[in-house]
């Protein structure tokens, strides 16, 4: 069996995505840590293996894997069979793809965003930021506020994907206090066997 | 056999995503011009099928998508079966969803947001947006100048969703003239049988 590489950043809510994936799935692998203050990401030999530039890579035999969405699309296929990620029925999977894409785009252009400028110092319009992360949190939880999960009623990447910037968002001054139903999904979340978890994370444990 | 319906608008480039893909499946639908300035899609009963508030929306009978990403999925699910989007093998559909997350991220925060801003007078910092742009296109250029396509060495939906945004981009200040490798594939995009064109693609006539 091929080896598995996870080259990872702790404070990473992308590379925890993928650790606590592979824990839900029981996968043994190996996990580097990389220097990211000292941007060993930004030179070879990481660079050769993710041209982007970014954590987290994922090795796989002679296979690489770059974003953290497309390597949950890849773990859930490989190891979960349809459970995580149907493929036979194209409109379930439709159905997790535009949760997928939402963890791409609205979470990280908003909690996740507003966490880079508080936590990290980067130079980012921390205001929008945060009208972003209320904009997609009041959509969330009216989605969820008749729903368990995010969709087809069970847990899938759908979740796994959506719920680490959110639960991170205090740290960018995006607290959830005002969001009963995602409090309750984020407390089904880690009740979820196998479930890890990394610091920072509120909402996972009644709090 | 149920009903297509896309809520489109012409001078969008996620929804000339989905009208190409379906012309390049010669899938037979109904397109439904939305009246974006009055804010048709921002009321019901537009917002009902997308809380989102945007375009595209494709309906199909009962089944309601948003995101013209996770539209390319369904529709390359339901009708092509693994041509457009492999997903037996979990690394090639995994190969695949990488360029999906870059159209979504990269290429929407770079191109596409220097375009809402100089085309459509949006609220952007378009400095920033044009940053983004040239690291993505050069990133892109660097993969393309040993291959014809994105991935998997055939035209997938990576292609169909990453190339509008760029063709489009000299409507936002960024233009391809540096890009030759870039230029070659928007012209094997354009070659592929039942291509429909749009307002404002360059390259892809070999300009």
């Amino acid at each position: 069996m091929s080896e598995m590489i996870l080259y990872d950043l702790e404070l990473s809510g992308n590379c925890y995505k993928v650790r606590l994936f592979l824990s839900l799935l029981g996968q043994p692998h190996q996990r580097v840590a990389v220097d990211f203050m000292g941007g060993e990401h930004k030179a070879s030999p990481l660079l050769d293996k993710n041209p982007f530039g970014e954590l987290p890579v994922l090795e796989h035999g002679e296979h690489q894997f770059r974003d953290s969405q497309a390597i949950l699309v890849y773990l859930a296929r490989h190891y979960g069979g349809d459970k995580w990620l149907p493929t036979t029925d194209a409109s379930e999977m439709a159905e997790v793809m535009q949760w997928l894409m939402v963890a791409e785009n609205e979470i990280a252009r908003g909690p996740g965003d507003a966490r880079l400028h508080d936590l990290l110092g980067y130079d980012i319009d921390v205001a929008t930021a945060r009208q972003r992360a209320a904009r997609i949190l009041n959509i969330i939880e009216g989605h969820l506020e008749d729903r368990d999960w995010l969709t087809l009623g069970r847990a899938t990447i759908a979740d796994i994907a959506c719920f680490p910037y959110i639960a991170l968002g205090h740290q960018g001054g995006v607290g959830l206090a005002a969001y009963p139903a995602i409090r309750a999904w984020l407390g089904r979340i880690a009740a979820l066997p196998g479930f890890i978890d990394m610091p920072g994370l509120q909402g996972v444990h009644g709090s």
